[in-house]
């Protein structure tokens, strides 16, 4: 077995290891962190506008010359319902008074900022897109790999791989139900908000049923995961939880700390935070979010509308009121430099390989 | 990396291969066919009387000479509450009457059973017992111990798996969430029924935290499975839904042909079948069963309560009425011999680790 894949022939890098674009926590230095240690570094431009987009990507350049990618989230359909943000607003009002803060305006600017997006990646010639919520439409698919821009495309099941694959996507990721954050999905179950299949299951029904090479995600911290995933089929891996930890990441020392001191049980898969269902440590927030008695406004709705709130509470030191997203192995979690974490995953993989 | 591990060694087998103890759907050939093989088989006897797990353990003896295992489900304190029972009565008339079912007689006569089976294993020299839904009482583990009768414990968290090693286990089954039927869950989570874990992350983080070796369950059902497990750091696996789709299995033909037709997004993890938290594919009964307008009684009494309803409808041949436990790799199934399926998981596993 060998480290590289197609995947890192497409990337165009030294090792198949991805490290998420969690929008929000990743920073300039943690990406070409990465990417200078032989991985793919990820922007997580999910919730960037294209000036800060811009910003992050001249900022960048400036610290690293090798491949990375840029991870957006396709928007959705979902329209503004003037009555349940009115609802929700009501609700946090006395959370958002006693953190002193205002109530949002809600902008539903989504579709044109995922367009500029995609106009600044093709401008700034960006080695790597990654995609969240969805497949973009042909046209921009089609712009993207005009100009020789990797794509890869996000799956919480095998039908979701199929339709990314069939879309014309280099590669796509197996979001198991492991992973922390958002779910990358865009279909539903009948009982459930997402598919929600564990890496040890999803990748190789993937694999066994699409061509583009798979990566694994969920639940990977170390080169036992990296080795896991490729006996299963896997090309690479995407670690998130792992590179929030590291040092260079944008996650706050609070943030951090809560992770470190977490379990495996503490995670639970929630929408009350964004609208969108992603995997977090259950605190105080979710909690009073279960309590709601309607239904939680669609993505980017809730998102807006609770942003403020925990950022506040975070900036006061209390997590019990912000967003604390993990994957499920928290006791993996190691804190040093996203440099040494990949080299430690490399060696820990190379000494599973020889043995 | 050898499929020789401290697993192999304590159970006296050539493979560190288990057949998951599937209560309702193991045959004396299936086990003694794994157990052959070089695997060990498991009498699933959670629902057995003494008498009939005699029949079973005699009738073994006589196809097999090798280890094998008996799984026993350690019994709760839950208790009899009638109203709960009238209510489910009253509510499950008309499906049993459609089905032309009487209201069943309700037994709380588990803990005897268990009390029975115990002294059964120790009378017949059964090699191995495995535990589901918690761990026996010191004195039982004392006296399985004192006759060299090995214990495999079964743990889906951490804290489950330390608990296990703390009273004596010689190992530990990782139940990930990818494993269908019964959780062998013993603790709760705030927010869901039992830890849902995927094995990815399950299985390191156990490891790394008890001494006795780590069994993964949940997902796996080939080479690949096993030889990620044990990169992992497992040093065996129980596997489940790929045994009971096979040959020698007494799964009927409409069970293993709704497993068949299925795909990973299929299943969901429920306690309105039986009382316990269990994974199987949704079906009308689960969907029904769902608008239950009381909390569902706990194991065993749920299970007495809707026994006989879902095995007329399987002998009906309606599989949307009866329970259909199946993992989240449905997809992976193959239809053959017991043997067979475990001569394809270690040429395979051999084949990955060589190349």
């Amino acid at each position: 077995m060998k480290l590289s894949t197609r995947v890192t022939g497409l990337l165009n890098v030294k090792y198949p290891i991805i490290q998420a674009g969690m929008a929000g926590s990743t920073t300039p230095e943690l990406v070409a962190t990465v990417s200078n240690a032989g991985g793919l570094g990820t922007i997580g431009a999910g919730y960037f506008s294209s000036d800060r987009l811009e910003q992050e990507i001249t900022y960048l350049q400036e610290l690293t010359d090798l491949p990375y990618a840029v991870n957006l989230f396709v928007p959705s359909d979902k329209l503004y319902i003037p009555e349940k943000v009115e609802h929700m607003n009501a609700w946090l009002k006395p959370y958002r008074r006693a953190f002193n803060i205002e109530e949002p305006v809600i902008n539903m600017t989504e579709k044109q900022q995922f367009k500029d997006a995609i106009d600044l990646v093709i401008e700034k010639g960006v080695p790597a897109v990654s995609f969240t919520f969805g497949i973009p439409e042909q046209t921009v698919i089609e712009k993207l790999k005009e100009r020789h821009i990797k794509l890869i495309g996000t799956a919480t099941s095998v039908e979701e791989a199929i339709a990314n694959e069939s879309a014309g996507m280099d590669m796509v990721i197996a979001q198991g139900s492991e992973a922390g954050g958002h779910r990358g999905a865009f279909s539903e179950t009948a009982s459930q908000l997402t598919p929600l299949i564990g890496t040890m299951s999803l990748v190789p029904q993937m694999v066994d049923q699409i061509n583009i090479p798979v990566v694994a995600a969920g639940g990977i911290m170390d080169g036992r995961g990296l080795v896991a995933s490729m006996v299963l089929g896997a090309e690479g891996v995407q670690m998130g939880t792992a590179f929030l930890t590291s040092d260079e990441s944008g996650a706050s020392q609070l943030y951090k700390h809560a992770i470190s001191q977490s379990k495996e049980t503490d995670t639970v898969v929630t929408n009350v935070i964004t609208g969108k269902p992603a995997r977090g440590i259950e605190n105080e927030f979710i909690h009073k979010m279960n309590e709601y008695d309607d239904e939680i406004p669609d993505y980017p709705i809730q998102n807006q509308l609770t942003n403020a709130l925990r950022k506040e509470a975070a900036n006061k030191g209390n997590a019990q009121w912000t967003h604390l997203w993990s994957g499920q192995s928290p006791r993996l979690v190691q804190h040093m430099s996203a440099w040494a974490l990949i080299e430690n995953v490399v060696k820990q993989a190379n000494e599973i390989m020889n043995r």
